[in-house]
């Protein structure tokens, strides 16, 4: 790529950013976006124009994001979000830091070199963006001092900063676990591995009185992991037909006033999809059906709570540090025994999770690392053979009624142009939910944690496909057998094909921010499809609330996206310089859009209390490590003697690393003492702790009110084992 | 070595044993020796022949060790001894059910085959006990199938006891930990990386607020831990002066009956060593020293209370429950702050260590692992060095006084023979010192774990050293060049050189247990000892009390010396299965002298509950691998094709002790908490709980009695920091 295409290539992606910020402008200010544009301020139940700038000017969004403070953000979006705010402003920092000193010590040091230039050029090879990276110095030549000082330079901004940034986190996440309002989860811990249940005992009474006998004062109440898998199926068709029920009825409302005056009753097929089978009246048939539903909800319900305990509970404590301490207290001699964990938030628990045991676990999770491992490094065969058995003649064999379509020429054209990728494109696209799919068979209990997990993989993926594959890329095969040969040789190869791509990246990282960042801020597409959901399907005002309903932000595939970026302008800060204030536009746009987006569109589905964060510092720490070793092995390319001086680099890192793991690490798995022990506003209703763990398919509406308490006390005082029993 | 000489060896040491035997009978029968055969009955006020058979014979304790059940032991000796019974009682068992196995079908199978016996016996190396080991098997023979199920048989039976014991140890520790009788140790935590005291609070103030908020109602009392280097010296020193007084007396006393009516008063010389200075009247002069000590000894504690406040602490609280889950759960937010750990036994603590920070800590134990790994690995080159340097000649040089002696021949001959020898010789009998040393350096906080991290090291030492450096041997150093080439080379030139020392070690355990448990049982050393000191240096009760006091079993060596016979029985169990009998004798003979001195003799020093388990457990394991690894390298030295079918025993080893360690050993590091809630006989007097922890130099006389109470809360109302209050 030489220099006028690469700036065609940004021209474009820039011409294409500003067409979305006008778009966004315009479209913002129309109140009837107000919805796809400020849905979490309206479901907080703000006015969406804050400050009173009715008058929006285009640029009125960046002072607000810039005006607004952490806890502002906290606040709207909850910690995680702050905390992925702190990841992007430290990133941000770290470039910022690194730009000042790199580009206008190592630009010129490059520039006024000439000594590779007339090697170069005379191959042809050369281009104006290339004479200002690293690849322009004269090997040998002693300007390469400038640069190996540089590496150490980016390295040390990193720690401190990353250093930073983990205390303030760590204090943040402390400062909102110790607020005296009491969340629910803090009192309460998962126990899971809960031996089998002694002769004549029922599971409700072995757990009670284990825990009676070590808590006698604080223990108020256990709650048994049931099987819900069949009653949330019924509970979910009962939704549904409620739902229809309703939509059903709005349409009847609607025919009165469009139609004839006594309206028209909607009909609807009881077959296949709708398609097939005899018509019903729609109200009818969908109010019989739900009457029907309850019932057998309910009685599921009892089947559920007394037939299908297993050996997992949530064990509830009347005082938050009891509850914090027991969360990481050894219980019984044996670890796969009664093990315990600190409880997620309610609608974070992975109930199917909860019953997997101990060994079982383990043995899960290393089966997964294996797959992972499979699908990263071989992801390319399957896809391969998919591809070549996918041609047209084939599908034609297989489909015989696509023919006529085959048949014209402008789409069989663009099929054959495409058909061979859609394997790729088709596994790309689903590859997070995979990926996630995978961490949750690992067994874990939580969602966001099933999050990270999968953030985790999805990240090994880009950076050894993306980066490394586009870096070595082509003559990864025709070198593949010096490779096998010699494993050590990977990282000279790398080093030494890096210069070259400079541009590509450079160019991948400017239509990154660009592009997506102009479609983030602008939501076009939600805003087409809310408009085309409003116009043609939404009903009721449920309906119309889940089409605008915003979502969370991502984080499995937000994070490992991010991280790839940050790999990339890592490694090649001192090789070319001048990717760094691309980097920094691309975390600097980033955190700007980010503010907006969590101040006014995205709910969090889940909050962790900024338990990311680890992760995020470590893949940051993977990243400088993999440039610090890749930096070794380019200035051993560029055959400079003192090159082994940079060998220190990688081992702060791996110290660095093994420190803040040690100093910070424990409090993100852990509830710190000291913090629990903050006093509480008023003693928390533990009526309603205990409910807020109940899952919806199983909270019966009978006992719903007030004499919920009364229900519960007067069945546990009869004998016989009822629905109640597992709960009281 | 060949056959006759073997059986002379082992006859010679056979010879001993009897002898030891014979002593041993006739010794431990004169009730003047009583205070060396049975001790810890006399301190513990049992009549030391109980069972009334006062006509012994010499075999009634072997009867008595058979009739003795873990109980007795326990009660004894305590847990440690009890799970060291457990230990040998499991190599027992392993090596006899492989035996049973083994020799019947192995010893037939290596004898009728002749295919090697006629290469060997041409070059004159075979000899009768070679023909029973694998090394007589013909390469490649389908015979050898018999010798890898073997490994199987020996790898399962080893699996299977280890489990068994494993979870018996379990539950050995577990019933004592929740014995209804209080422990100090159970209601108190150790507390380090205090952080600096803040503005306007003592740091008794800050260590009481900050557990006062967490555990409102539990939290007892604490006690800061101070430098108490000084104050210890200052006591030692009274202390010494003390019995330097009853014994002056006591010679007095002696002199009035023996020499004239009005008795002779002692003297001394106050200069070095009492050869030098004024002479004084002893009693006169010790009195002094006492009485400016106890005025000296009362300004330092208080000066030591008050100044020498260190960020330890030791908390007690006023639960067993709360104070076990305080052991193990974070208490501050950054991990280096307020880190907590379950307490040891008061004896046990190592107070210096204490104060050390958590990174430093770790860094210590980094240091001392890369001292302590030189060490085994190149201990050799400073001996070598200084047994080269001091030769006669420079030992006249540097001490000229010694010329006299060397002119005599004989003692020159004697000399000139061991000089060589003698820095390899003193290293030997002062490692298990230095490495204590070590292991106290790493900052480990109490005497135990020290005890257990030194029989880590002497294991690596003694299996490394003795067993790989004795079976390489000589073949090491001239063939060190190719396994600088390739170390994959290691494994099988240990497996080429086995059998041919399989006679060696046949002779080295024999050894061990004829000679090394005959001494053991019949202390002739400490019986000449006792006599010695009873006759000429003894003076008072005190005295002779000191002179006939057991000490402890040692676990710091035993237990690494018989892990090398562990090592070398399990290596050659397949390939000399001859060698099994004379392990099964080394452990079966180890276990009936092991109860004897338990029950009779030893008095331990301390009591970790078992801890040492896990690390047995894990030794063994290492064992094991090693053994298994060893035999794939002789399977491919015999040129067996089927060698591979071994690799899965390794990693199933692996895997073994990956789940053992999960499983089990939480419950050897934390106390659990279903353990520490099971009831208490009476409510603990808290006071003597934490006296318990005072240490005996701080503990000042004045305040014994039961106005304790008083003086600290009289001291505590004052405002004047005092010396007690970093005690309230």
């Amino acid at each position: 790529m030489d220099f006028s295409s690469f700036l065609t290539s940004l021209g474009t992606s820039f011409v294409i950013f500003v067409i979305l910020m006008i778009l966004f402008a315009l479209l913002s200010s129309k109140p009837g976006n107000n919805v796809v544009y400020y849905p979490n301020r309206i479901l907080k139940g703000l006015d969406p124009f804050e400050g009173g700038s009715k008058t929006r000017n285009p640029f009125s969004w960046i002072k607000e994001a810039l005006s607004s403070s952490e806890k502002d953000v906290i606040a709207m979006s909850g910690v995680d979000t702050a905390v992925y705010s702190v990841f992007l402003s430290t990133v941000l920092s770290i470039l910022v830091l690194s730009g000042i000193i790199l580009l206008p010590v190592l630009l010129p040091v490059s520039a006024t070199d000439d000594g590779r230039k007339k090697q170069t050029t005379s191959k042809g090879t050369f281009n104006e963006l290339d004479q200002l990276s690293m690849g322009n110095i004269t090997a040998k030549s002693s300007r390469l001092w400038a640069f190996l000082i540089a590496c150490y330079w980016v390295s040390l901004v990193t720690f401190y900063l990353l250093w930073k940034a983990y205390k303030h986190v760590t204090l943040m996440r402390s400062e909102v676990l110790k607020s005296p309002d009491p969340k629910s989860e803090q009192f309460a811990i998962v126990v899971r591995d809960i031996p089998a249940v002694p002769e004549g005992q029922t599971r409700k009474e072995q757990v009670d009185s284990y825990f009676k006998a070590i808590y006698p004062e604080t223990f108020y109440r256990s709650m048994i992991v049931t099987d819900n898998k069949k009653v949330n199926k019924v509970w979910e068709e009962l939704e549904g037909y409620k739902k229809k029920l309703i939509r059903a009825e709005a349409v009847y409302a609607g025919s009165k006033t469009t139609a004839k005056p006594e309206g028209i009753r909607p009909t609807n097929k009881t077959g296949f999809l709708g398609i097939l089978g005899k018509t019903v009246d729609s109200i009818e048939y969908y109010n019989e059906k739900v009457n029907e539903l309850v019932v057998k909800l309910e009685s599921e319900q009892k089947v559920t709570l007394r037939e299908k305990q297993q050996n997992a509970a949530i064990v509830f404590f009347s005082n938050r540090v009891v509850a914090a301490s027991a969360a990481q207290s050894l219980h019984a001699q044996v670890v796969d025994h009664w093990s315990v964990l600190d409880s997620p938030e309610p609608r974070q628990l992975i109930w199917p999770n909860l019953k997997i045991n101990y060994f079982g676990r383990e043995l899960r999770q290393y089966i997964v690392y294996v797959i992972v491992a499979f699908t990263i490094f071989f992801y390319m065969i399957p896809i391969t053979f998919i591809s070549a058995v996918t041609t047209l003649n084939n599908l034609v064999k297989l489909i015989p009624f696509i023919k006529p379509i085959v048949r014209i020429k402008v789409l069989r054209t663009v099929l054959e142009a495409y058909l061979p990728q859609l394997a790729l494109i088709i596994f790309l696209a689903l590859l997070p939910k995979l990926l996630l799919a995978l961490s949750k068979l690992e067994g874990i209990p939580s969602e966001s944690h099933a999050v990270r997990a999968a953030s985790g993989k999805y990240y090994y993926f880009t950076v050894l496909n993306v980066f490394i594959g586009v870096t070595i890329g082509g003559t990864l095969f025709s070198t593949f057998k010096e490779i096998e040969k010699d494993p050590n040789k990977l990282v000279p190869m790398l080093a030494e094909s890096l210069p070259g791509n400079a541009t590509f990246f450079l160019t991948y990282v400017a239509l990154k921010f660009l592009v997506g960042y102009g479609l983030e801020l602008s939501r076009i597409v939600p805003l087409i499809i809310y408009h085309l959901k409003r116009k043609y399907l939404c009903k009721t005002e449920a309906e119309l609330r889940d089409a605008w309903s915003p979502g969370d932000l991502g984080y499995g595939t937000r994070v490992p996206n991010d991280m790839l970026i940050v790999t990339i302008v890592l490694c090649y800060s001192v090789i070319a310089p001048l990717i760094i204030p691309f980097g920094a536009l691309y975390f600097g746009l980033g955190w700007l859009v980010l503010r907006n987006q969590a101040l006014k569109v995205y709910v969090p589905s889940y909050e962790s209390y900024g338990r990311m964060w680890p992760h995020m510092h470590n893949r940051i720490l993977a990243s400088l490590i993999l440039y610090q070793v890749t930096m070794f092995g380019y200035f051993g390319v560029q055959k400079f003697v003192y090159a082994p001086l940079l060998l220190p680099l990688p081992i702060f890192s791996l110290i660095f690393g093994f420190v803040t793991a040690k100093k910070f690490y424990p409090a993100f798995q852990h509830p710190s003492l000291e913090v629990a022990a903050h006093s509480l506003k008023e003693v928390p209703n533990m009526e309603l702790v205990f409910r807020s763990f109940v899952p919806p398919s199983l909270s019966s509406e009978k006992i719903e009110e007030d004499q919920f308490e009364d229900a519960l006390s007067q069945v546990s005082r009869s004998t016989q084992v009822s629905r109640s029993t597992s709960f009281v």
